[in-house]
């Protein structure tokens, strides 16, 4: 028969899972012989059968648990539901990859009418017994029976106002008892029925909602940011209580053992005495640093310091780890790696690597190159910020600068930033109902909790900036306003955080380049010993290219010449070129462009030095050049001298039914080849003119977009090497250059072998090959892809995450059939999933040459190359 | 070396692609020892090497020529230029594949001052000689030296006119020689050189003009629109001169030795006394028919039926000859497998297998399948003609039935026609340069020319109606006007041409189905027996269902729910669908269409019987149902009772950037799941009718369309299974159904195996499959297919012609996958290409089950199906 139940000390840390996260470690700490409440684990098939057997928890199942309680109660020396000594549980959840927050935890279980007399009489506190019970009254009702919370903090306010008491500690047995009463008459009003006094269905009860709470919205939005399987499932952990809130004796804490902002070695957290479980991390009452434990409980401090250090060199990474202090006897209750910024996690793994902890292919495993994002955005411009008003300072609880219009609830925000708005959420603490708020917004700023508040710690992991416990701001979430000095901030207000200080500014604030530490440069460079990838970037400008060679670019996978098109003094020359009549009048406008275009060429080329540079040549339909409404077109009509009747008609003409399948790319040059050939023409004129002035041999790759039968390449192919020959054959310079082709039509992609005979390189467009490959306009989609993710027909927009299974084959198929023909031809992609960790995975497996990105996320890419070789390995 | 000229003799039939179909068979009837004057044949290979080096015959193969030349004239004892006894020749192009009247012939060359004397002299004609002369001048000019050929006639009608006579053959030798001075006179001023009297000269010049016209814009329309390629070339034949116009015991003549129209089984043909070369099929003066050859010349006329006779059994087919008697002599200048009508291929193919001449394989082989096409269209019926008027009868010259606005050119009428336009062209006759208006006009009405002019040759191959020879209209294309009877018709009037009879009609006429032979049946029964792959049609009424089934059609591959919907009393209802706020208002207006479908379901069902039925559900993107305009905004607003500016929001709301690529097919059943619903009920209620009242089992096929991911299928396979059973449920009678999907997009092809494990069937739509492989919009590509066609990137349109490099690639893929999955997967197209010969070649390789095509295409299809098999065995 299969064991759904372990005991802590029949498990391990690799059993997570089986056992989830918090179990398998619990039990790791166990068998290391740290001081850990005994307890046992209810599986993560536990959990998927309770969900096959249609949510019901089978009979075998409750049999092992009760067995395993049983066993507990003799290990305790306790009885579950006691008059005189009973054994209280904590039921928690444990998922294989940690969610933080997302899901519910049950104190001080077991505790019934007559166990909290036992409790009492056993910890000789009456006071402590029924502040219990009143918790767990509280939590239960609030978690299993789904009761709304406030209900019970009314009755607790209210009660404190009547004894005009501040502190919850503040309030005697009477109060308490006063309060079970309330609470009760709550429990028995909303569900009809009293509250459960048996403490085995309690159990089963709590056991039931954690199951349950694996699918509330919350955990499936945050697994489905996270790439976490529905199919993982939790694991419960039922752990004997011990008793942080048993007086001033005892309290909880949290703690890292390397700072998780910025991976400086030394310990990092909060302790809160006489507390129990969540109230450090909640944020209620404001914790104190973990170096004053030093001075309050100098034994246990030091206890808890080798403790620490023990636990990071057996797991090898920073540990995350929480405590309880019972009496002055430290208990240890949760240990796990912990989460951290990206700054800090290059830190911890340079530092590790230093300190011989971990090797170097280790230390680049350790950072998610998604993760890097946090670490490649602008920060804020230090003039700008020393003119702007700083209004307060909280804590910096997650690094980064974000400038938004205020919003007060995660609703209204997600609707501003859908309309493009930056935001910033302001709360007086977050919960899980705020992620979607915290995903869409830039920053968050949260009046309370600390550095490991729920608002902390997500935004972290998301990498997003937060200034948390900003005390000082008095939020009306109600009234969507905050005040500070007598200031009012309303909806829609500008404001600034600077994630990194803490620092709170009124108003806009413009941002600056990040600048990228030893540290991340030394964890680059053993990233990019390893990799075989080389890493290009999209660059149109040479202010992008510059960025991208900063950050590392080998080369221009994408130079997109179209948007050189649009600027305002070439417009009018582009529209004369499209609005032409003739090849002459053509020519005429094509001429004016051609200075243009080599100055581009020229600044391009000059940034990149001798770096190769692909050049696209021209890929949208006309018509996105023309004004679209009558009012653009009689203004046009003036501009260029062309009667407005003419311009109509010609812009009508040019409308397209199906422009993305229409006349654009490739096919403008089988239809005008006047135009490539002005491209073609200002690139080797510009080639040549740096090779003259700066002495570089630029790297020119011409590439023709949307290529999907070998003759147009063919005949393209011929249209640029005449151009461009006669140009050369003009100058005493001796330009070269190769010519190769987007592979982003799936007919391309298929008769990859013919278009190779005239490609020198391919480089993969899987924006449109995954439009086309799909039959999906990315325009379109918005329509029904909204169903499509909800019905899990696809997991991920593939217009973000590669389709490896339809859009990939087709990749496969044009590369293997590329080499065929050309066993040297260069391999690329452009698309925008070459910047996405998983798509650069399956570059580097299906043997390309390079992937291209755009400038900021060109350490991702070069760190993902390198998981890559590892990964495949 | 390598061997570019062949005398006759050292040829044999089978040598076509190296000395063309006509010197072949010259060679071959020479080897059966029929009379055909002596020559040489210049190769393909020559043609070929011609354009190699630049349009330039190389030294190499001038001295074969030569060499044969003189061979020539031991064979003939004449001498070339001779003032004695000269040798003349005829030089004709031969291409392997016939091109009627796409190729230039010159006769009598070798004439000069000097030998036009010897040939007086040899002949003892002087008229003879002179009008020889006169002709190859007229010849050498037109062909060779491009002087038009009106600047001769205008000559020898002002010589006519001065001396009085009415017929050429009246003139006197000194009116001969006063017309050749003028010609002289004509040659020298054009061509600023005197008309070359160098023989040999003339030769080289003239084969070199033949070689020339292999590129001229008729030849290559003409290759074009029959699939001949380019790099064929054509032979040259030089041949000894016999003449048919050396007095009244001469004449020269075309006969086939069966009815090229209709099939029976009886010489057909025509001759001249006294007349040359093209005198007889360039329709200038009105030929005689054969039989009354045996009255004018019994024995030669004896003589030809037995050369007939052993032609035909000796090439096993029936023969198209060209003859010239010289003095009661009867040469053979040239037989070829003669053109035919398709009703007179499926006659003499039939006939011939009982004949025992060929098998029944040979006789399925010897009918294009796309010239069925000629038989499968409507004629006139009949008691509409008797009502109208019969303004005349010209020769049946083309069978068929053509109703439309006349045009008096082909440039006229090719515009007309592009405008949509039923068109027929009328000209005094018609030459090369009218090609493109005979392929663009439904009919060809000419006053001139005999049933083997060139506008009754070309117009059987195109299986076009044509009426020739009709003496009574008079024509005046400068005015574009014809007159009869003083009643005039002008541009743009109707005209009626019944092919089949020669009759014309003024005004429209309706039109009929065709009546299928006896021999037709029969041929098709044996198709049918050799066939693998089976024919469905695509209907989607019951009347095209029941044409299709007279047709043979052994089921419906694609019946498409959509025109449904549009027809009058159903659009309210499907308008109030799809601007339904929510499901209940949706479903509402759903239950009014259900009926309807239901009953057009009946309908199809009735007329297939037991034949298995795919219907496809709903596809198109809803706004195509919905008004465009804000007059048809309005009302509808009203109709629906819903307010104009809602409305308008709606109708600008489902509008799409690429509606190709966008909220379609299968995703309107994602997001709308009650459409697919009530399809559904509709097509299981008529399936129970139809059983429970006609007692007929339907074989029902419900087919999604646009299926991208599998789990698309899956879900909507979910959502058809559930409906479809409970209708049965709540039914008495068990019906079977089969659910399948379109593979129409990449990414199905890509995914077959995943796609297979819920689909029973694929049926490939080529069309969208078409324009999403290449990425081209069939609304949009206009703009630039133009240019591609010209370019020669692709060589047919590929929404006609079946892409099998790349969209063939995909369907191979998929079908493999498919079959990888579910071995018993139905396998069928129902894309417009199903019923295209090449395409239905490539589907049998590919090892489909069925392809399905428009009604009037099937017979093509069984027939393409057999071609199939014999081809590929």
């Amino acid at each position: 028969m299969k064991k759904y139940v372990y005991a802590f000390h029949e498990g391990n840390k690799e059993m997570k899972s089986l056992l989830g996260g918090k179990g398998a470690n619990l039990a790791e700490m166990i068998k290391i012989g740290l001081p850990v409440p005994p307890g046992f684990t209810v599986t993560t098939e536990a959990c998927n059968k309770y969900y096959d057997d249609g949510q019901k928890i089978s009979q075998d199942i409750i049999d092992e648990i009760f067995c395993h309680l049983h066993e507990l109660e003799n290990n305790t020396q306790k009885r579950f539901g006691d008059y005189n000594n009973p054994l209280l549980v904590s039921v928690r959840s444990g998922a294989v990859v940690s969610m933080p927050g997302m899901m519910d935890t049950i104190l001080n279980l077991g505790l019934n009418d007559e166990s909290v007399i036992g409790l009492a009489k056993a910890t000789g506190n009456e006071r402590f017994a029924y502040d219990s019970y009143r918790r767990f009254i509280q939590m239960f009702s609030d978690v299993v029976l789904n009761i709304q919370k406030y209900k019970f903090d009314n009755i607790l306010e209210k009660e404190k106002r009547s004894s005009k008491v501040q502190l919850d500690t503040d309030l005697t047995v009477d109060n308490l008892k006063n309060i079970i009463k309330e609470y009760k008459k709550i429990v028995k009003k909303e569900t009809k029925k009293a509250f459960p006094q048996e403490p085995k269905k309690q159990l089963l009860m709590a056991i039931e909602a954690v199951f349950g709470s694996w699918n509330n919205a919350r955990a499936i939005i945050y697994r489905d940011i996270n790439d976490i399987p529905n199919h993982y499932g939790t694991a419960v952990n039922v752990q004997s209580m011990v008793f942080g809130n048993m007086g001033e004796k005892s309290g909880t804490g949290v703690a890292f053992t390397r700072n998780p902002a910025t991976g400086e070695k030394k310990l990092f957290g909060e302790f809160l005495m006489n507390a129990q479980g969540e109230d450090v991390v909640a944020g209620i009452r404001t914790p104190q640093p973990i170096c004053e434990l030093k001075n309050t409980m100098p034994k246990v401090y030091e206890q808890f310091v080798n403790v620490a250090n023990l636990l990071e060199k057996h797991y090898k990474d920073m540990q995350d780890i929480e405590f309880t202090i019972e009496n002055e006897k430290l208990y240890l209750l949760q240990t796990r790696n912990g989460k951290r910024t990206a700054a800090a996690a290059i830190n911890i793994a340079v530092d590790m690597v230093e300190e011989n902890i971990i090797d170097k292919e280790t230390a680049i495993m350790r950072i998610e190159p998604a993760q890097l994002d946090q670490l490649l955005h602008p920060t804020f411009e230090e003039e700008a910020m020393q003119k702007i008003e700083k209004i307060t300072q909280g804590l910096p609880a997650s690094p980064g600068a974000a400038t938004g219009r205020i919003y007060f609830n995660a609703n209204d925000l997600v609707k501003a930033a859908n309309e493009g708005e930056m935001t910033i959420l302001v709360r007086l603490e977050t919960s899980p109902e705020d992620i979607e708020g915290m995903v869409a917004a830039q920053g968050i700023l949260t009046a309370r909790g600390g550095m490991t508040s729920h608002a902390a710690v997500v935004a972290r992991g998301m990498g997003k900036c937060c200034v948390a416990g900003c005390g000082e701001i008095k939020v009306d979430e109600i009234n969507k306003v905050f005040k500070i000095d007598g200031k009012i901030f309303k909806e829609g207000d500008y404001l600034s955080l600077d994630g990194n200080t803490g620092n709170v500014y009124a108003g806009k604030l413009p941002t600056k380049e990040p600048e990228l530490s030893g540290n991340f440069a030394k964890l680059m460079s053993w990233a990019d010993e390893i990799r075989t990838l080389k890493i290009r970037t999209n660059a149109d400008t040479p202010k992008d290219a510059l960025t991208a060679v900063k950050f590392g670019a080998e080369g221009i996978g994408l130079c997109r010449t179209e948007h050189m098109f649009f600027k305002e003094e070439r417009i009018p020359a582009v529209r004369q070129m499209i609005i032409a009549q003739n090849v002459e009048e053509r020519m005429k406008a094509l001429n004016k462009l051609l200075p243009f275009q080599k100055e581009d060429f020229i600044g391009i080329f000059e940034a990149m030095g001798e770096r190769p540079v692909t050049v696209r040549l021209l890929d949208p339909p006309l018509h996105e050049f023309l004004p679209n409404n009558d009012e653009d077109i009689k203004i046009l009509s003036k501009q260029i001298n062309v009667s407005y009747n003419t311009l109509k008609e010609i812009v009508e003409d040019l409308k397209e039914f199906n422009p993305m399948l229409g006349h654009r790319g490739c096919r403008l040059a089988i239809t005008y080849p006047e135009i490539y050939q002005m491209q073609v023409r200002a690139m080797i004129m510009a080639a040549i003119q740096v090779k003259k002035q700066k002495n570089i041999h630029v790297q020119l790759e011409i590439m023709v977009p949307l290529i999907g039968h070998e003759k147009e390449l063919e005949i393209i192919k011929k249209l640029i090497v005449s151009t461009a020959n006669e140009v050369i054959e003009n100058s005493d310079e001796n330009i070269v250059y190769k010519i190769g082709t987007m592979i982003e039509v799936p007919r391309a992609a298929l008769t990859a072998d013919d278009i190779a005979k005239h490609a020198e390189f391919f480089s993969f467009g899987t924006n449109d090959l995954t439009q086309m490959t799909y039959a999906f306009s990315r325009d379109d989609a918005g329509r029904f892809i909204g169903e499509y993710r909800k019905k899990e027909i696809f997991k991920k927009d593939p217009f973000q995450r590669l389709d490896k299974i339809g859009v990939g084959k087709l990749m496969e198929i044009a590369t293997q059939l590329g080499k065929r023909t050309r066993s040297d031809i260069k391999l690329g992609i452009c698309g925008e999933h070459g910047g996405d960790p998983e798509a650069i995975d399956f570059c580097h497996k299906i043997g390309l040459h390079y992937v291209s990105c755009s400038p900021y996320r060109i350490p991702i890419a070069r760190l993902a190359a390198a998981h890559a070789v590892i990964n495949n390995k």
